[in-house]
C-alpha cells in the first residue's frame, strides 16, 4: 500500500492538514506519538486560538481528534526514526520497525521541551523535575517551587500552578520576562510569584528528591569594585521543591536529516506559502520549521497550506 | 488618540490578529464594514476550520465576534477609503469622513466577489444576479438557476442552493472543475446539478427579471471545419432565473495603494512571516494579500503572525 500522503505528526499542524487532505479524498495516514501533540498538554486554559473565547488544551485536542474521526483519518501511534525518498516513493521506518510507503510527506512534529542541562537535571527528573506542569503541578500542593523561563510558557505555567502551589520563583535568563503583558499580569494578580532577572540557573541538588537550585544573579557582576575577583560572584540558592523547566522547545526534526535543511536551532526549512523543503513531495508545518512565531493557530494555518500544496504536488506527479 | 494598532477588517485575519494585539495590552482598534467577513456569508457549513467539525458561517462569525467583545476590542464600523504615512504616524480617511491615527496599521479587508463584467450583469444585480447563495438563495425556492464558476465557492453554492432550487446549471470556464472532490460528489449527490464545462458567459438576459444567460461552449469550435466561420460558433441559451457569480474574489485593496505594491491580481505583497508590506509598520493579512491559499484557517493564521510582528514593531519604535 502506497499512501498518497503521510503526515507526521497529530498535533494542530497535523490535524488541520489531515482534514484537507481527507477532503480532497487522498489516500491518508497520520503517524504519531500521540494525538494532539502540546495542545493536549498545554497549563492553562486557550483563549487565543480564533473561535474559542476560552477552552482547556484537552478539551481543544480532544475536538482535534474528534475532526479526525469524522474525516475518517487513518491513524498509527508510532515514531518516524528515519525517512528516505527513492523514485517518486518515501519510506518511513518507524520505533515499531515498520515501513510505510507515500507519495508526499508531510512532517509536523512539533518540538520537544528543550532541557536546562545542568548537573543535576536529569538525575532529578519525575523526583521534582518536570517540564509539564499541566501533568505534574498538582503533586505541589502546597510547596515551593521554581519555573525556569520567562516566556509565555513559564508564565503560563506559573498561572496554573498558582492554583497549587505555596510559592513560585520564575527565573529568566533575560533582563525582562519575554511573556505577554496579560500572563504577566495573571501571574503578578496570584500574589503568589517572585521574579527573578538575569538569572542563570547553575545546578539543581537533592536527594532522594529535588531540595534546591542554584543560580547566579548575572547583573550583579556589573557592581563589582575593580579587581574584585570574578569567582565571588554570588551564587544564590533557592530551597524549593519543584523545578518546571520552560525555556523552550527543540524541534523533533532529527529523523529527517537527510531529506531537509535545517536552521542553526534545528528547525526545518521550508519555501514561502508551500511549506515544501528542499525535497520535492515533503513538506513541515508547524513547530517544526523554521517559522517564527510559534502558536496553535499558526501552526494550523500552516498546515491547511501544507496540505494544499501536497495535493498539488500529487496532481502534477501522477499526470 | 493615536492608536497603537489599528487593524481594517474583521474577518478571519482581523479578528485573530486583534486578540493577539489585545492580549498583548497594544491600544487597538478595528475599522470594518462589517464583522465576519466572508465567513458571516458562507452558503454551507464549514467543515475544515480545526476545532470544529461542522459550523455554519453565521455560528462562526458570532464566537469570532463574542471573542472580539471578550477581549474589549474597539470596532468602529466604517470604510477605510485611504490611507497615508506621516514620519511614524498612520492616518486613515474613512467614508464617515472621520480620521484615525495608529503608529501601525494591518490590512485585513479581504475581498469582494469578482464581477463577470458581461452585458446584463449590472443591471439585473438584485433582480436575479445575485454573489451570495447565502443571502439570496431561498427566494429561487423550485426555479432554475446558474452557478457560474466551478471552483469550491462555485460547488458550494450549488450544493447549499440544491436544498431549494429545481434545477442548477454550473458553468465552468475551464475544461474541468476546480472544486475539492468532496465539494463535487456532494453537488452530484443532488441529482440537480448539470456542469458545463468550456463555458464562457457572454450575455444575461430579462426583463424586468433575469429570464435567460447566454454562453459559448469553448471547446466545441475545435472540431470546426476549416474555413467555418468563427462568427458561426454556437452560442447557448439557458432559460433560467437566477445567476450566482462565483468566479473569485478581488482584494479590497484599493485604498491602500500609495503605501503598499501590489501583484497583477491587486493582492498587497508581504514579506514572509511578518507580513509586513513595503512600508515598515504596515501589515497585510488574509485574502487581501498575495498569498496562494486562502482558506478561513490560513486567514487566522497570518492574522496572528502579522500582530505578533506589528508587537515588535512597535516595541522596536517606542523605543
Amino acid at each position: 500500500m502506497v499512501y498518497d500522503l503521510i503526515i507526521i505528526g497529530a498535533g494542530p499542524a497535523g490535524t488541520s492538514a489531515a482534514v484537507y487532505a481527507a477532503r480532497q479524498k487522498l489516500k491518508l495516514l497520520i503517524i504519531s506519538k500521540d494525538v494532539g501533540g502540546q495542545v493536549a498538554k498545554k497549563a492553562v486554559d486557550i483563549e487565543n486560538y480564533p473561535g474559542f473565547e476560552k477552552i482547556s488544551g484537552p478539551e481543544l485536542s480532544d475536538l482535534f481528534a474528534g475532526q479526525l474521526k469524522k474525516n475518517e483519518v487513518e491513524i498509527v501511534l508510532d515514531e518516524a526514526l528515519k525517512i528516505e525518498k527513492t523514485g517518486e516513493k518515501f519510506i518511513i521506518s518507524t520505533s515499531q520497525n515498520k515501513k510505510y510507503e507515500a507519495l508526499s510527506l508531510l512532517i509536523a512534529t512539533g518540538a520537544d521541551p528543550r532541557p536546562l542541562e545542568v548537573p543535576g537535571e536529569k538525575e532529578f527528573i519525575g523526583k521534582g523535575v518536570s517540564y509539564c506542569a499541566l501533568c505534574d503541578g498538582p503533586i505541589f500542593k502546597g510547596k515551593t517551587v521554581a519555573v525556569v523561563g520567562g516566556g509565555n510558557s513559564g508564565f503560563e505555567s506559573a498561572s496554573f500552578l498558582s492554583n497549587y502551589v505555596k510559592k513560585i520563583y520564575i527565573l529568566e535568563f533575560n533582563e525582562a520576562p519575554k511573556a505577554d503583558k496579560e500572563n504577566q499580569e495573571l501571574v503578578r494578580k496570584s500574589g503568589k510569584a517572585e521574579i527573578i532577572t538575569s538569572a542563570k540557573v547553575l545546578k539543581i541538588e537533592g536527594g532522594p528528591l529535588v531540595k534546591s537550585l542554584t543560580y547566579q544573579k548575572m547583573d550583579e557582576p556589573a557592581f563589582r569594585p575593580k579587581g574584585y575577583p570574578a569567582s565571588a560572584d554570588k551564587e544564590k540558592k533557592l530551597e524549593i521543591e519543584g523545578i518546571f523547566v520552560e525555556i523552550g522547545y527543540s524541534p523533533a526534526t532529527a529523523f529527517a536529516k537527510e531529506l531537509v535543511d535545517f536552521s542553526d536551532r534545528d528547525e526545518i526549512k521550508v519555501e514561502t506559502e508551500t511549506y515544501q523543503t528542499k525535497t520535492p513531495g515533503l513538506f513541515a508545518a508547524g513547530d517544526c520549521n523554521q517559522g517564527k512565531y510559534k502558536q496553535i493557530v499558526t501552526a494550523a494555518g500552516e498546515g491547511a497550506k501544507a496540505a494544499l500544496a501536497a495535493y498539488e504536488y500529487l496532481q502534477k506527479t501522477k499526470k
